[in-house]
């Protein structure tokens, strides 16, 4: 937004520009190292995420099965 | 790092710099919105992970109760 760019109207040495420029060249570097910190997060999530949901999905395959089998044991015990 | 700092000895004017200075402000600007996007995900995709692992759980428990029920059925087939 314009009213919070800088302007010249302040009286601003050439040195304190230079001096912010630097500044704001460091906080950027700093920003960039903690986006790739944040993105290789979020790609490991991802990871863990679809990790997890293969679990769940394996698991109640097996609960089907499990599932399966108590019915049939069920009419085996009511019918013997 | 020193060896990529803007210095006064390219002859840049006060103009230049403040041109600089306002484009620098631009980018970490977009930064900080892009951070909080990626803060956002990572929230996000740490409750989907604590959901999942519910779930997983969840599953984990019911199998022992199957596999448990199983059991006894197979007891009471073989020994009816």
């Amino acid at each position: 937004p314009l009213d919070h760019s800088y302007s010249l109207t302040t009286g601003t040495t050439s040195t304190e520009l230079l001096r912010k420029l630097n500044e704001q060249r460091d906080i950027i570097a700093l920003m960039e190292v903690k986006m790739k910190e944040m993105k290789a997060t979020i790609r490991q999530l991802r990871v863990s995420e679809a990790k997890l949901q293969e679990e769940v999905r394996d698991r109640d395959r097996e609960r089907s099965r499990c599932r399966g089998l108590h019915r049939e044991e069920e009419d085996l015990i009511r019918w013997k």
